[in-house]
Formats: structure tokens, sequence, C-alpha cells
């Protein structure tokens, strides 16, 4: 008896498989994943902890008829193999055919774009009720991690979903851990469901009317396609808690299951990476200079929402930070209004945010912190072009988010030292809200003394007729490009704009008898720093010109590409003039 | 014994009362509040409900050392009347001295200006730590009412907050409703706690760690002074539950307890309105368009997230939709999200939301909906400076932040009849998310035919020279100042542009031999569809000037020195060529 994962083209090839049957593929497949894994990386301990529950998904529900949505889906690898796309984990040529997320223009099998957490609930409430109207009959499956479910959003689902009165079964995938450590009573309830083997009293689920069916065995393919069998075509809102292993089955990833959570191509054997990465990171000098920070000043603190090792504090900083790091869970909205709360008590508080997600907080950075006006740090990560290039975690809308809510001076340092002046402004001499955004790209430096006065533009390169206003990393850019420029005789005044929220005038009022003034951003020119330069300048003489990105959602792109489409090289910048 | 209510100028002056005086004083304070309801308008059955548990508050807390922080904030009347502003209820003409929310610039007793709901517990948190890093003794209380909690922002912080192992206590405010009834699981789960005096299984406040008391007589001001002296000092989290009634003490607002939430100036006796408004309303041009079209086509929908009233959908016509109509309580995230899932299931989803809580479901709008280009509608209504004036509420932030997003077309009709295209447009034939924004002020009407190619602006004035591009309600103004520059000879072309997030490039070329265009636009100008003008005609001859609002919270406006102080009156226009 074989298995053979090539002959797999769809949920109906494991419909008729025997339990033997069932365990061999489940090693089949976590085999072929962690071969993919360890070439290519990827989020691993997420999926090695679901093979079993995946394949007793499409085992016991009939996908496409059934609809399958996975929270944040980062965990659905193994559903892309067993749905037509085992190629692209055999083939180390095809590795990159699929996205790392569930993606419709793969698969019908796959319904949403998605890789912000804690939405399945949501939109598995709308597929049901869709149904309903419809007078359908199918299931409708929501599969999401303990972690996900700390989320608002997921905790507003729970709580409206059973009021369908109509068939929606979620399936918790409780795994112990966020990316990092779990937050919240949440997790000691959880944990105590699991020590009681699903019996423990004041069970939540059940509070709020859910029939409620605990597998303790998680990694065992009978014990859940049993569970969900008998779930199956319920009638009502039912929650299967299920109790995984992060990384089953891969023994570096199973030990250390914040580091292979997600990780670039790795060793199988010892867990070492193909390829070390020693290169300077804001992530380090944000880390330590907070660190520093905290040991001098107790008032200050640093917040995250779920995301620690993404701002640079790994397990081990955590540690040096003490108390005064706070990992609220994915918990956005939390998070960044205790950071005005703590504010308003007197604290210092700085909160690290991948840009991505800061825009789950929208609300409260306007609400909470704007119109209160309070002295609460925010430092955008990936906030750039050039950092994550998936759909769905795009980093390049913030500089429109951010810079049209009042109070909030946005500011883009360019090197290593802007940066560090600006936090340190934040927490020694706050004056009110600030988002700093960390530039894109390598670590710059700079030798000239920084400007601390942060409302002003900084005249980098003195010219005439042309300006070249440029923000983060494409500051360095057109120093490059003023350089061809002189090559063909014009000299241009290169500037470092340092804030995007407001114009400085006085700076731009002096260009008013330039010929042409370029912008630059890394971000989408709609809504950005430019288009404010070209309003405020819109009744000069002077052309304006703002480059930066269309307003799209690109997805797994070249930069080099994007760069050249966007007009932004340096040879491109040059030949406007 | 009697109790003068212009003798308390601060929670000091009630700390001696006796119980006797304290249910006199409670009885001084309802019948003050609600003469000043009556004539004046406000929050009626939030605050009525909460008046013996706000003397309880003040009389066994010590604020402002111990700090209250109240949810919404709505309900913070008699708070106020408490901490030295008793005035402002007592006499005519103070009445507009304080605001209807908690304001840091009335009064030191209120924390922080809070008008959307959900976040009190997180701000809480806040203050709890900093509290705690300081070595601070005194309480943190939050204070909210049960829709709020359903808020995922809410059940985020319900979930964090036990994790200080710290002070802190959260007053439940159960008075078993919404601003209409309440929708969740939540609210079986607190009709169950209720109904067993707090002892029911399965208790959510247990289950979380919480120290949980409940309180049946929430009105009756011993048993609520004897549970928060109960927990007062507490060391831990502690949720205590109190089951109120709104509009407690006024008959109409008792029996009718949406109509009552809030209102304009009414009679006292009857509870009918001083000023009957019988003006046609984009409310009831929506809610009664949409039940037509759900009558002809089940699979269209209509969602709100707490607020039916506010899109037209009062009792009456909730019922005439019947299912179709989803609200799914104070819960934007899961209501944008639930569109998705339900256009992704084949449905036709309208959301109708208040523009100033449509920014709480920003990522949704992005990652849920525009990222997966599907064809949900969205209506903002109050998404003007002709709108609600109160700092927390305003609603000209969503230009800016709408048309930054990828794929959404923001649609602005200026009339009644392009609003009803646009809607008939988003649910017969819709090719992509919609945001179609009801234009402020009076209903206006239009004789001619809609042009229906929404992605083109319309000529409404041909002319020379000068252009006016104008949306939504300003198109008045501008047709306005073309008549007055008319009369200077200059005949102005009108536009209306229709369609905020993108340019119509082909109309704008048009004008690159124009001398001057002006973009006129009911929102803030920093990244409005002004700027967008600007910048695609930054490298042209015409100068544009951008008018709107500068960015900034504005509170409790006068909309005329608005107008006036932004240059958005047809006189100032005009005078500008």
């Amino acid at each position: 008896m074989e298995i053979n994962l090539r002959e797999i083209h769809s949920p109906a090839d494991i419909k008729g498989l025997d339990v033997e049957q069932l365990y061999l593929l489940s090693e089949e497949l976590r085999g072929a994943l962690m071969r993919k894994l360890g070439a290519h990386g990827g989020h691993v301990g997420p999926n090695l902890g679901v093979v079993e529950a995946t394949v007793a998904l499409h085992y016991v529900f009939d996908a496409p008829s059934d609809k399958i949505v996975y929270d944040v889906s980062h965990q659905s690898y193994v559903h892309k193999m067993l749905t037509g796309r085992i190629d692209a984990f055999l083939d180390k040529d095809k590795y990159d055919d699929v996205t790392g997320y569930t993606c419709p223009r793969e698969s019908e099998y796959d319904l949403f774009e998605v890789g912000h957490t804690s939405t399945s609930i949501s939109l598995a409430t709308g597929l049901a009720k869709a149904r309903d109207i419809e007078g359908g009959k199918w299931n409708v499956v929501a599969f999401i991690g303990d972690a996900s479910l700390g989320g608002g959003m997921a905790l507003e689902a729970l709580n409206y979903a059973p009021e369908l009165h109509s068939n929606i079964i979620i399936i918790l995938n409780d795994n112990q851990m966020s990316i990092a450590e779990n937050h919240g009573a949440l997790y000691s309830h959880l944990m105590e469901l699991r020590n009681s083997n699903g019996k423990s009293s004041d069970n939540i689920f059940k509070a709020l009317g859910y029939e409620y069916v605990y597998v303790e065995e998680g990694n065992d393919i009978c014990s859940l396609v049993k569970a969900f069998r008998s779930v199956k075509d319920s009638g009502r809102a039912v929650l299967v808690h299920i109790n995984t292993m992060k990384g089953m089955g891969l023994p570096c990833a199973e030990t250390n299951k914040e580091e292979f959570h997600y990780t670039a191509p790795f060793d199988l054997k010892t867990g070492a990476p193909l390829s070390p990465w020693n290169a300077e990171s804001y992530e380090d000098i944000f880390a330590l200079r907070m660190i520093d920070k905290m040991h001098a000043d107790k008032k200050v603190v640093t917040l995250t929402a779920g995301t620690p090792a993404a701002i640079g504090f790994g397990e081990e900083r955590r540690g040096l930070a003490g108390s005064n790091f706070i990992d609220v869970g994915i918990a956005e909205q939390d998070c960044v209004a205790m950071a005005a709360g703590l504010a308003k008590g007197g604290a210092r508080p700085v909160t690290g945010v991948v840009a991505t997600f800061l825009q789950r907080a929208y609300d409260q950075l306007s609400h909470d912190v704007a119109i209160n006006n309070l002295p609460a740090a925010f430092v955008v990560f990936y906030g750039s072009m050039f950092g994550m290039n998936d759909m769905t975690h795009l980093g390049f809308f913030d500089i429109a988010m951010v810079s049209s809510i009042p109070n909030i001076k946005l500011l883009a340092p360019a090197t290593a030292e802007e940066f560090v002046a600006m936090l340190d402004n934040a927490t020694d001499s706050p004056d009110g809200p600030v988002v700093i955004r960390i530039p894109g790209g390598a670590v710059r430096h700079q030798d000239r003394p920084v400007d601390t006065d942060f409302s002003k533009y900084e005249i980098v390169e003195s010219g005439s007729e042309v300006a070249i206003i440029a923000e983060g990393p494409f500051l360095h850019t057109a120093i490059d490009a003023a350089g061809l420029m002189r090559d063909k005789g014009v000299t241009p005044t290169v500037i470092n704009p340092r804030i995007l929220s407001d114009v400085d005038k006085e700076c731009l009022d002096s260009l008013r008898g330039y010929r042409r003034v370029i912008t630059i951003e890394d971000g989408i020119v709609d809504g950005g720093f430019g288009q404010k330069v070209a309003g405020y300048l819109g009744d000069s003489e002077v052309k304006v010109t703002c480059l930066g990105l269309k307003k799209e959602f690109l997805d797994r792109f070249s930069v080099a590409e994007v760069l050249e489409e966007n007009g932004l090289t340096p040879e491109s910048i040059a030949s406007m003039v």
C-alpha cells in the first residue's frame, strides 16, 4: 500500500482512503511539506501543526461546495496540496507557483485573499447568510487559530454567528501559541478546557450558545474525522476545539516554536538558516534603544500587538525589557488605545507596529490618540515598497492613512541617526502623537548632524531651478538623480522632508521661483505627501510632479520592476529635466 | 431635610450624605436632568438609566484620584452634574456650556474626549498600567454599557485586562439595549445571568478570570453603594454587572427606548417633539429604496452595525425588511467583513454606515472587501461638515480615508436622483466595491437626466478660463459662485465630479488650457480629491486651488463660520478670479 502524492488532484482523490491510508497520506504530506519548507522557507510551525486537521477537513467536508475559510490562511499549505496544487510542493522550480496564503486567483477551493488575522468567522457568517438566502444546504467552516480568536473582529463574529440559527462550524485550532506566546485571559481558559478534556466549567463557547466539541488529539486523523463527521450538516453554530502541536514532526520547530513560526530556508536537521543574515537592521536599532530607555526611565513602555519579533523583541530581549514590554496579543485596537491610556497616565508609550497592521487601528489612532492629542509614539516597520510584498501585507498605504489624521506628526527618517533622534524626541520631549516610519531597504547612515526641528524640511544639497523632495529611502535615489542631472548641467536642490503630515510652507515658498519640483515617496501617490506639496504650490508657476506608487494592490512584485514602472530610478528622475 | 443641587461643586459635597439623602439626591438630579433633556434634547435614555449608578460611583470612589472612564461617555451627564458643572443643567442659558461627552477641556474629572463605543476598558488598562509603574494605589474604573461590550475593541480589552494582575474595575451597565435592540449571543448570556441573579453556569466573565459581582437592582442606590464598596481597592480584575433601566423615571423613554436614546427637544409629558421635523431626508430615500429592492430581489441585503435608525431603518421598517435586514450590533469590523462574505456568496450587500464609524472598519474595507474586489456597497451617512459637529463624531475625513484604498470607487452624488442612480447601479450591475457618500445638507433635486457613467465627471455648466470642480453639496455653491463670476465677465465651467477616488483624466486634460481650476470638497483638503486634481495637473500651466476644510478636529462649530474661514462661500470663491 502506497500513497502517490502526485495522484492527488482534488479532495475527491482522498475520499476513498481507509484509516491506515489516511495516516500514511498525512506522513507523506508532512514529509513533502518539510522538504519544501527547508529549501524555500515559509510558515513552518503553523502548517506542520495542521497536516492531519487539513486532511480530515477535506476527507469529511465536500469542498468546494462546502465552504472552508482559513483565518490568516498562512496555514493553508496542506489545503493547497490537496486541492490541485501538489506540484508546487514537490517540484523545486514550481515552489513559487503558489502564494503563501489562500488565493482565489489560483483555485476555486480558495475563497478569499487573506493575510490578516481574525477575519474568518465574519467572512463565514456572510457566506452562511448568502447560503440561507439561496436555500443552500452546504456547510460553512471557519478554521481559526487560538491567537487569531483573541482579535476583536473574531470576537465580534463569535458573538454574532449563533444569531444566524444556521449551519456554521468553527474549527478552533489551539496550538497554544501566537507568533510568540499568547496573551490574555482567554488563553488560561483554553488551558483549563484542554486540561479538563473540554469539560471545565464556565465554558465561554457554551455561554455564547455554541455546540462545543473538544478533540484532545488534534494531530490524530481518526479523532479529527470522527469529530468533524459529528458536526457536519449541523443546523446551528458549532465550535470544534482541536488541540494541536505547532511544528509537529520537525524537532527544531517543535522546540523553538516562535523562531519557526515563519523562517527563511533552513537546514531540516539542525534548524540553522541556510543563508545567515547578519546585516544591520532597524529592528535591532529600535529594540536596543528602547531597552536602554526602559532601563533608564521606568515610565517608558514598549507595546506590540502580537508581533514582538518583527519589532526586534525576540524572547531574550523581552526578558531584558521586563514588565515594561507589553504584548496585548493580536489586538491592534486595544494596543493603540492602551497606549493612549498610558500616555494620559503619565507613561511614555512607544508602540512598534507593522505597517499593514496599523490600518487595523485607524479609529484608535484618530479617536483615542489624536483627538486627545496624547504623547504616544508609534514606530512603523515595513512601511515601504522594499518590505513585505504579499498582496495582503503591503506597506505603502500608511502615509496616506496617517497623514490625513489631524494632530499626528508623521515623520520619515532617511537614516539610522535621524530615526534615533526622532525616537529620542518622542520619549524625551513629546508634545503630542507622533508616528515614525522606519525607512525601507538597507540601513543608511549620515555624517552630517541631525537637525532635530522635525517640523522643517532639510536642504541636503543646494541648487536651483529644480528641486527634488524625497522621503525615506528615496532621499538617496534623489541624491543619485541629482548627480546625473549635474552631468547635464542642472544642479537641483535636494530636500529631505522628514515630516510628511504637513508641508513646510517656508521651504516650499522658497521654491516658488523654481521651474520644477519633484516629490518622491515610498508609498502610493494618492493622498501622499507629494499631493500636499502639489496642492500647496498649485497656485504658483512651478510645475510639480509627484512620484511614488500607483494606487493598486501589487502581489509578490519585483521591486526593481516596480521602480522602473513608476519612474523611480535615478535615471528616470534625471531624465525629467 | 433637603438637597440643594447648586451646592454640589464636587463629589466631596455628596460624601457625607446618608442613605435617605442619597435617594433624595438621585431624585433631584433626575428631575433636573429631565427638565434639561426636554428643553434641550440629548441622550435621554442612557442618562436617566444611570442616575443612581453615577451617584454611587462618586459616593464610593474618590475621583479625580480614582480614575473613571466612561465608554462612549454619552451617559456622563450626571457625572458632569456632580463634578462642578451643575449650572449647565439648571440654567437654560448655560445648557451649552458643556459638551455631550466627557471633555478634559472642561474638567479634570473627565479623562478623555470620547464619543465612539467600546474604548473604555482599553483606556483603563493603560491608566492602570501607568499607575502600577508609578506605584500608585488608586482605583481605575471603566463604565461600559452592554451594547458597547459587544464591540471588538472592548472584547480585546476584556481579554487582556486580567493579565495586568492589578486593580481594574469594569462596571457593566446592562440596560438590555443598544441604540436599538442588542444583537449577538452575548445578550442571551447576559439575560441568563440576570434571570439567575448572576448565578447562571458558563459565566463568561468568570471564564476570563474576573471576580464577578451581580447587582439586580441597578437603579437602587443602596445596592450599588454596597457592591461598589465591596470591590473598591481590589487587587485584581473585577466586573460588576448592574441591571439598570434605560430611560428610568420618564414614562415615554421607558416605553419607547429606541426613540428616546437620543432626541431633539420634546414634551416631557407626551414625548412629542417640540419642533416636528418633516423635511425630506436621505435616510428615508435610502431605506424606502432598499426595502423595495429587498422585496424585489431576495439577494439584496441591508446591513448596519448598531445604528439602524441613523440609516432610516426604524423599528417599523426593520419589520418590513425582514431577515434581509442585518444588524450585527456595534461591530463595524464584523459588519464590513460579513458584507464581503455575502458578496462572495452571491448576495448583494449594501451597508449603511455613519461616516465617523466607517473608520472603525478601515482594515476590513481594504483587506476583506477591496483586495478581494467584491461587489459590496457602502452608503456613508453624515459624511459632511453639514452633519454631526461633536469633535468625536466629525464626518469630513472619509474622502481622504476611502479614496486612498485601491479598487474602491468613492462616489459623491450631488442630488437625490444621482444618489438613487448610484445605489441602483451598485445593486443591479455591481462590478466591485463602491462607497456612496450621501450629500450633506438639505436634499437637492435635479431636472437634468443622470448620466450613469460615474467614472466620468459631469460638465454642469460650460464656460472657459476658469473651472470649478465641486462635489456633493458644494456643487450648488459652485453654481452660485459661477453666477457671481459671470457678473464680473468670467463664465466658468462648473463640474460635478461624482467620482472622488480617481480623477477623470480626459476631463482634466480638457482643462489644461484654462487659467485656473478650483476644487471644492465637503471634507478636509489633505488627501482629498482636490489634491489628486492638483497632482494630476501639476505639470501643466493651469493653476489649481484646492478648497475644503483645514485638517483639524473642530468641536461644536458653526457651519457658517467654518464656511467663511475656509473660503467656501460663493462670494469668497467668486473673488478668486
